[in-house]
């Protein structure tokens, strides 16, 4: 049980990290906006899965490391944002992806996620071969 | 005077939005890193200068609404993250690149300014024919 926003932020983190996705679907409201910046908007639990299910199906393992993070407010009304190095390992070898990431945290759910990042750098990230 | 990290931040912004350039590289400490993550870094407010002196020289205005604004720690060893709207004239038309920014303060100045955005909406910002 997440007693900030702060907490809560690295909770999902953490569970995405460890694959628990139902678990890291709970901590979302069920119209959250997930907004890749460069890519679009999908919303709600469902959408959140589907856009992560060919990141995560390719994935080896991944390991987001949150470097700073920053929150103000309270679990029904609060604000995170964070600077993340968003690793992942796909044929053998880790990759790197830099994320800024928002959080609007609404009645102890994360209602808005948006991911700031390079389209072409995820594009690197995700190819087959290794680099 | 700015009082904490989160109003420095915000003069710093405002200083460069009404093209009072030295005003805002005074704000910086004199080896600051300024770091537009897909781009590359450079440092120290000459390297500031050089590498804003394009966008600068290109834009008829610059209006940068900072949207979300989170900090913590003090003037002397702060930390403040910001989402914004970097809206910027060019040929008539505004535009708008999408950003989170990450900067440390320490002594009073800001001694990191990290930009996460995407290269190719940046791109698209900056091309002369309007869209």
């Amino acid at each position: 049980m997440s007693h900030d926003p702060d907490s809560l932020v690295r909770t999902f983190i953490s569970s995405l990290c460890s694959l628990e996705l139902e678990s890291a679907l709970g901590m979302v409201t069920s119209d959250c906006e997930y907004d890749n910046v460069p890519l679009g908007k999908i919303h709600g639990p469902e959408g959140i899965r589907s856009a992560l299910s060919g990141y995560l199906g390719t994935a080896e393992e991944i390991d987001w490391v949150i470097t700073a993070q920053v929150s103000t407010g309270t679990l029904d009304d609060g604000l995170v944002l964070n600077e993340r190095d968003d690793r992942v390992r796909i044929d053998g070898t880790w990759r790197s992806l830099p994320v800024c990431g928002v959080f609007v945290v609404t009645g102890g759910r994360i209602s808005l996620w948006r991911d700031y990042f390079d389209r072409g750098t995820l594009a690197k990230v995700m190819a087959r071969e290794a680099t």
